[in-house]
């Protein structure tokens, strides 16, 4: 997996810097977390192709959310898209953007297939082929989600060596990776574990924002390989953080720490703080190895 | 009267581009007329005092024109503000935006004043003791209006040395700047013509975008001080025009030497264009004075 940041700014976007929104790629996928006012500038800064975007994951109607989503459908037609655009968001935002279509009597040439999530308990949302995302209810001022993805890899890795010696046609392998004992020419049935490796493990990625320091989450996200988690405040702000159902630097430490996570990223600062360095020193009082989600910056999970 | 450009591409913004929206500075008001998406950035960039702009013009509800307002109005909200806001746009954007406001759960502090215009004839929308606005229907894809502003300038003025040969105060000065005729200390009564001058002339704007090519239109804008007209393709492209109901470079240009305008202003290009002479040298054919809508480009007018 890969992951973006495309903006990290909590409220309203400023010069050069954007509202909440990440780029994951798993596999061929193109995952779009948030979708903040302007984003498809920043995807076109970043040379990202739009076409690619067959998923997109909104966490809750907070306009620093998704107030590029519109525009994004737009040009997503403009630019001739006609595969499917599956959109997973609270109930409402569906019926946002039929309206402004309808007004602007825009017809896609794609289909939007909406998921309208409404659940208060954890459910899993998508399961394919290449990976599977879960929803982790989190805790704010309205109806938001967290989203857990995670790799599917279920072919194993053969063992390059026995491809040589056992003299595997296309075939051998096809059958030998999707689990199969391997029959030579002579009959022989030969097991399966002598040609393989077992298959890579899949990794997790979970994205937590916005919510109040929420400790019901730590059992969903235990063990990810990284945790996104919004950090709006300062521990000095504790108690806005509090009155406005957002984290702290501290928060969500603490979670991370608990959760056994491998990394943590904050992000969703508030425009009120200069120095972001802050944030990290703060954090690293519960839980060490943190980064900052800085616009433009690639991580490797 | 000031213009400043804030955006002026069409269709889809792309890396430190955007699409239709201007700032006009008449007297004290700061009107924006349409509002595309990531505006507020520009506004910053610009270093335009939001919390001054009282009234709000959208021209049609395609995405290119209104998509940034929803944003403006919570970043208003964010900044405090508690005075009217003035929104003149076709019927549906109020829902809209009320839609939005809803499912955040947003309570603005402030009013929202929606005038939602419906009507294919001419009508005057604002009149104020500042400046006037009237409609210029346009002929689009979907509903849309252009908006003809003009300043109001009722007072005459007065000759200032008259004020030390009369000894006149204060309370004079006003009677004779709003039209009476003074009376002396002898009780004489002498003509206000003796006084004053006429009223500064008020200045006239008209933007109109987006429209196919309209002459009906030139009744409305003749003789204004300064046009905007849109002026999507060159001629080379005018069949792509007619069929997407806008205008060439060609077109704008005959409206403006028909109209007899001051200048004119060439805006809304197509992204297919790299090199925007090419317009100004189009329109010269049938308009001498014809400037580009560049970004961050203030006109005096």
């Amino acid at each position: 997996m890969k992951l973006t940041i495309l903006g990290s700014s909590a409220s309203t976007p400023k010069i050069n810097k954007y509202t909440t929104s990440q780029l994951l790629k798993i596999k061929n996928h193109h995952i779009l977390i948030d979708c903040g006012e302007g984003i498809q500038m920043q995807l076109r800064k970043l040379k990202i192709n739009f076409l690619k975007i067959n998923h997109i994951f909104i966490s809750h109607l907070h306009g620093d959310h998704y107030f590029g989503l519109i525009g994004l459908i737009s040009t997503f037609r403009l630019l001739g898209r006609t595969n499917d655009l599956n959109i997973y968001a609270p109930k409402g935002l569906q019926e946002i953007i039929n309206m402004q279509l309808k007004l602007s009597s825009s017809w896609l040439n794609y289909k939007i297939l909406f998921n309208n999530l409404e659940s208060k308990s954890q459910e899993t949302i998508v399961k394919n082929l290449d990976f599977s995302v879960k929803t982790i209810p989190l805790r704010h001022r309205i109806y938001t989600n967290g989203f857990l993805f995670e790799e599917i890899y279920k072919e194993k890795n053969i063992i390059k060596s026995k491809i040589e010696e056992y003299k595997l046609n296309i075939d051998d392998i096809k059958g030998i990776k999707e689990g199969n004992d391997f029959v030579d020419r002579d009959g022989r049935k030969i097991s399966n574990s002598i040609f393989t490796k077992q298959p890579r493990r899949s990794k997790k990625y979970a994205f937590c924002s916005d919510t109040a320091y929420e400790p019901k989450i730590v059992q969903s996200i235990s063990l990810v390989d990284c945790l996104y988690h919004e950090s709006t405040f300062l521990n000095s702000h504790k108690d806005l953080a509090k009155k406005t159902k957002h984290s702290t630097a501290s928060d969500a430490s603490k979670i991370a720490n608990a959760a056994h996570v491998g990394r943590l990223i904050l992000g969703h600062f508030s425009n009120r703080y200069r120095n972001l360095e802050e944030f990290l020193i703060e954090a690293k009082t519960h839980f060490e190895n943190v980064e900052l989600a800085i616009e433009g910056t690639e991580f490797d999970i």
